[in-house]
């Protein structure tokens, strides 16, 4: 249901059991403090809510539980990773979520909400808390695929090119983990705590769930560390492979160079305009610097060949 | 209110609820002793004021609380973060705070403090106390925002010329970030020991507000780590725009070299002065020479073409 | 036995003091489900059981105990490390394990209940559960020693070639080791968990025996480390070896560069047109020409050798 | 005083309040002996005294307290860091400290013994610990100020001439702040331990005092932290400035190289003496070619310039 | 007493106040399970023995304390560290060592033993205990002496040459760094637990022994730190100095290149054989040539001095 009224909220409060208000955009600030009123939200939680771009966190005041987190985004044309802030408000019997945008990854859990019999329905607040944290983690897994094809991309773009570009398209991968990682490492702590602390608002069970999405979070922390590892040795590979290239270049100018350098100094020495140069006369003198020439040639091929540089 | 004399202050102690002296520069350590006389302040602590570049410390005293900090300010010409020690000595009624110098961060809590009805004249100098560090810390967001700009300055900078200066410039840039988390690393450990342990002089409610300092000055170590990641990662590219740019000088001296090499060889052989050279005279022998040579170029663009080096 | 219903493991878990099933091959969720309605498995548990690439962990349900570990298999031809999930369920006097694939390390195991008067027979479930966890363990033993093969001989093939191959396959070594520490380094937590806390489901006795598991692990952890280290020693001598090639290759170049430039520079200088050449006339011109660039080129040498160069 | 004979100080001990004992030189290994039976010391405290090298520690045995640190001197010509342990006997109302040389950094510790009145006079052995501990802690800053003047000094030198002598100054610093680290590193607990533990012979004022010497010894880490990280920083731009010559280098190169070999190769095809060279018998052939070259210089320098090479 | 069988030793230990049997080899199984037996030794402890290669570790059993250290040895010739496990099992009244080959470093421990009056015979088993490991980490330090002087001989010979085999050597400096640090490191913990913790068969005294040893393992750990942070800036004075050779060498390839390319670009002009080149025929062409020649060479001699090149 969409309302366009928090009073209306109250209202229905007191009608369901369980109540879940999603408020989307953050610029009516009046909105925000009426449902503050409404519920009983300390004023520090309302401005952590309406300050976005928040460490996420999660604080316990007795009535309610507030959890914030960062929810992301991969675009997977900029292949930037964008995020934005949900702030959950956890009391006994409803449940507030902010977002900064409409458009969220909880479209499955509406959906299960409203086929009759779900597990959603049959438990309280906090196990609609759970799924909402769940959807949000699970996304990072998604997000980790993504980043994952692109890592597989860029690992074979490298070892073709060598170019700047790729090792650019790396860069900015690096920092998107950089990002990612900062967005996700402090949850190691806060959903552990939910997990094993007793808030009054989050029941045995959901807990217990929660230590699974504390499973998760590990896995996505491990994974992204992981993933840092490997961006960094494919730098290492590229640095390598410049290195490499650059030996190539160097091979190829040297053995051009060395082969016809004394091969135009002889030329030369047989330019030279002195009066009694005695080969010169010789009828067979220009043939035998050919095949002097052809000699050096060779000698020099055959050096090559002994080091290994063709 | 301003005064001349410490001994003023005295009779001002008594009269309101609240009292705040401010003072800036810590040349006269006489007028510092008097204020140490007057409000049983510890010689200990006394030191720590005089001695500026300290570490931050909180120190419990009973009677009150010693708490110093550094004020950063960034200069927006040299790109420099000057720091300036700021010690906060709180009893129960009264709050001194010692700066370096005049000028500081703290004229909009002035302000509110002179609005009647703000709410830091309905709280005790513990509030003023939290008002202080806030404001503080808050103005590390604002250094970090400058940090942020230059190094998307300097992003943009490096990319277009790898030049020496650029990475100077990046290296400055680091270095300000080794000071800055020197001055904040150890706020983590104050911030959260006034936030969580039972000082006498800081209520309950504070304490709560202190808490939220210390969220800020995680999010402050957060980020400066990871502009320090970025920095580095912006290292690395110069590195390898550099090592890119070498390979690309190489390739171009390489293709001249080897094309006019053996070019210039066989105007070199021709060039040669053997009576018997039955080429030389040939009248289509100097097309033909013209035409060999022309091959050859074309030989090696190919080579080259087919091995992406243009 | 091998049976193809899961209702007989219910006749077979009265009839023997330990069971052990064994469940190669997740896709039949049904059976999976059977078992788990037969043991009394939690539901989580069978969602952990189902979904692969999860962090090793150990789960207390007081009625069982859940472990699950990643089986690593080397593929020798590839090089590869493949992984494979194995989910143990530990209740008294029955254990199940489930595997992703058929085929695996603990044949042994299966021998050795087998014969009549083996410890295995002697003891509890919880000590089959610690022969299998011993196995699984023992086996990255094998994998480390594969994997020390393969750094002996890339140590061997690194110094002789400095080829981009053998750094690819220095860069594929690294990442098999970061995945291999991915999967082992959470066993260090989980194994000493199982070792030090007291579960219901594990006696004494096998907590000492998974004591002596506990510290293998630990070695192997160790051991991943310090091939880590060697690794990236070994990555550091590969790019000095490029760079002291590079390095003997432009002294080459130059060597050759330096000595043949006066020589053909001479040559052009007496291949001038002018008139008025002296030294042309003279009989005994060419020769001193060639005596000067004989001392111009011994003088070169000279210096090399000096240098050391050759 | 200064005596000649342990036997004396039985005398003396009881004849003062506090009683200080400095042995300077540690060959007599008979006197140190004597001073171990007269105080009781025992025989494990005389062994750490007589093996100098020691990790620094504090070692309670009741009677006294056993405190050893590394004196540190910063030799301005050589640059480094010469190390001399002080091992501290604090008992109560004596005080023995061994050095292995004499000359020390305490002579401002006994003027203000000599000084009537003094603070020092007043309070017991323990406030004399103090002073001499914190004069060793407050020598490191000292120590500290000379080695950012070198940093600074360096850095300068660093950007004007991208030297072997500048790199390896750079890494002897290095290796001194290595040497640094290892000698305060300790203390940090060692100090800390006298601070917070209720040791006998220290009194509670003395603790407090102890507690300022803590925050001192954090700062000097925490400053070598930062200078390491300078130093580093350093190192890289270094690396980065030879980096950056070269491409200096390779640029001039490949410039002169580049416009001059077609240059030659001109100059070389009309120099062959082919019979039929139409082009060699038009009177402004010459100054065609001339004019062609003059050509060829200007593309390649516009070609330059285009691309920032000068 | 050298024996020859394990069941005299029943006798002897029956006999002697301290019974120390150290078994060296561990090919016969057979002997060393009857030692097993006869001493009561747990099955476990025996295959800690008989598996060598293992982590240094210590047990409690009760009965016994049974340690097991790594004795490392440097070959001086190959500069390798060889490692072989001790293994001590200590009871109230005996111990017993098993090692894997004859040999070892206890000689000296063996001469105190024989002496009559000494320490070692004096007290209990632990003591010898105590002796035993503190021999095999005071021959710690004996090895890092070894490693200290290699460093210095490969830090003269770095600076020398710059080879390839130097670079080599320090790599495998740097390995045997990390040996040694992976068989020292568990050290740590192990010894502070015998120092720390309350062992029934190792008496307060001795604990206090082990506290020193302690002390010394924590020396030999922060020394082998050192020691790879000093080898890690050697590395990079290799690569800094191989950096800068090539520096070297590609400034002295660019000066002459530079130099004498123009003057053959010039000798060249004039060896073209045009009918009308009016040069030619000056009387003072020739030499003019050779002077405007040698203002070039002078030119850019003197650009290269400014530039410092030479």
């Amino acid at each position: 249901i969409s309302v366009s009224n928090p009073a209306e909220c109250a209202a229905l409060k007191e009608k369901f059991k369980v109540l879940w208000i999603d408020v989307a955009g953050l610029h009516e600030t009046g909105v925000i403090e009426q449902f503050g009123a409404l519920f009983g939200i300390d004023p520090l939680t309302l401005e952590d809510i309406l300050h976005t771009g928040q460490r996420p966190k999660v604080e316990d005041f007795e009535r309610y539980l507030f959890l914030s987190l960062q929810m992301l985004e991969f675009n997977r044309e900029t292949g930037e990773i964008s995020q934005e802030q949900l702030s959950v408000v956890l009391g006994s019997g409803w449940i507030i979520t902010f977002q900064e945008k409409p458009g969220d990854m909880f479209d499955p859990v509406r959906h299960r909400i409203d086929s009759a019999g779900s597990k959603i329905r049959k438990h309280d607040a906090d196990f609609l808390a759970y799924t909402l944290v769940d959807s949000v983690v699970d996304h990072y897994f998604s997000i980790l695929e993504e980043i994952e094809n692109r890592i597989d991309i860029l690992d074979a773009d490298l070892v073709a090119t060598f170019s700047q570009e790729s090792f650019n398209a790396l860069n900015a991968l690096k920092r998107e983990l950089i990002m990612f990682r900062k967005a996700v490492w402090p949850l190691r702590e806060i959903i552990g705590s939910v997990a094993r602390d007793d808030f009054a608002v989050v029941g045995d069970l959901v807990e217990h769930y929660f230590r699974d999405v504390y499973d998760h979070v590990i896995l996505v922390i491990d994974t992204v560390e992981v993933f840092r590892e490997i961006v960094t040795s494919m730098h290492e590979t590229w640095l390598a492979g410049v290195n490499n290239r650059m030996n190539e270049i160097m091979k190829f100018l040297t053995m051009i160079a060395t082969i016809f350098m004394p091969l135009s100094f002889i030329a030369g020495v047989y330019g030279m305009n002195f009066k009694y140069m005695p080969e010169l006369n010789l009828w067979w003198g220009y043939y035998a610097v050919l095949g002097l020439m052809a000699v050096i040639v060779l000698g020099f091929l055959k050096y090559y060949r002994s080091r290994r540089w063709y």
